[in-house]
């Protein structure tokens, strides 16, 4: 129990875009307890089968929400994943920032999640970035997750009134093996998800995009079988 | 000349709503001798005269590209800006934060303008948030800015390669009628401008909302004659 009161409420926006992280972090949030309220983005993305994806995980783990919200974010353009001019790489996982990074991708959708969680009352975000990503995407670190937490509360009428807004990032220090066995162990059904970035329409993985890489590893480490949908 | 060779593009994004204070933010970004890419939102705001009146300022101040946005945050409601079940007041302005406040509107827009920075290679954001605002809404307060900025530079792949971004709120400690002089200083034309909350489809305002309120006092005390088209 909360000696504040919004805390009673739990409920909890996760970030849900179709894949494994976020699935797991999901299951992470129903496990706790939270009402789940899903927020997922068409943000003009190579992978739409993504969206199918978050639209079947959100229903077989709970949630009492799921909204899919448009955003041109193509319109910036400047990611293998929003621009057909730029290509997905194929051929491992390289040092560095990966072209598959999407400009502010993370701070635009938790932003928007902060908007929606006002509304709701809910104090609480959930994301599933994690230490994976964390070698290459800048803002799947921990210490621009803190950052965003706290311009988050500055940011709404809810914070100036004192309930604090706590943005959840259960998988950040995670392996990919650790995130498919705590997944695992809660039950979520990985068949449903969809990561790679080059999905068939069928939500069918190419096997060799950076995403379907560290994905395929991951289950290979975590000792759990595949049950990826692989289009060859 | 700064050390920085990305500075030397001198690119701003500037958030552009149509009203009188980024107009004039636009006019000050302009006069700093910036490019500048201007962001306006048709976020489902009941002022929709607003965006007519965006595409007119940039257009009269020089902007080199102007985009409009689509973003339903009236899907969240909230607000009574963008949900028509919620009444917008007209009794004059009251202590507290209104109820045409808008949930993280600010920080949605802002990691949109930084997405779109990004890609253009720009290291400077510019928001007309004022002194005025600072009373009723959360994010207009120097110290959300500030978490902002920081935010933000641990966000992106150029902060990570060390480029910093700055956002700039040059109208964050003027009053109303300093703002106008500023501007009218500058040459921006207020007759192209709308604020009002209600604005009709020829963008003729109501003069009894917060924002016609502040508006007519504004020139009122500058001691500018009000070019603004009242409805009454």
């Amino acid at each position: 129990m909360s000696d504040n009161p919004i805390h009673e409420i739990r409920r909890a926006v996760v970030l849900l875009s179709g894949g494994l992280d976020s699935a797991t972090t999901l299951a992470i949030a129903r496990a706790a307890g939270f009402d789940c309220y899903c927020l997922s983005f068409d943000y003009g993305q190579r992978h739409r089968a993504e969206l199918d994806a978050s639209v079947l995980v959100a229903k077989a783990l709970g949630a009492c929400e799921h909204r899919v919200m448009h955003l041109d974010l193509g319109q910036f353009g400047g990611s293998a994943l929003t621009d057909s001019s730029i290509s997905v790489p194929v051929d491992g996982v390289q040092p560095g920032i990966p072209v598959t990074y999407v400009p502010a991708r993370n701070t635009v959708m938790l932003s928007l999640a902060l908007a929606w969680s006002e509304v709701l009352g809910s104090r609480d975000i959930f994301v599933g970035v994690n230490a994976v990503d964390y070698s290459g995407y800048p803002d799947c670190r921990p210490d621009y997750i803190a950052a965003f937490e706290m311009m988050a509360n500055l940011a709404t009428k809810a914070a100036v009134e004192g309930a604090w807004l706590t943005i959840h990032a259960p998988l950040i220090d995670l392996t990919k093996a650790d995130i498919i066995r705590r997944g695992a162990a809660l039950g979520v059904d990985y068949a449903l998800t969809v990561s790679c970035y080059k999905a068939d329409s069928l939500g069918r993985a190419c096997g060799v995009c950076d995403s379907c890489r560290l994905r395929r590893e991951g289950f290979a480490a975590a000792g759990v079988a595949d049950p990826t949908h692989y289009a060859v």
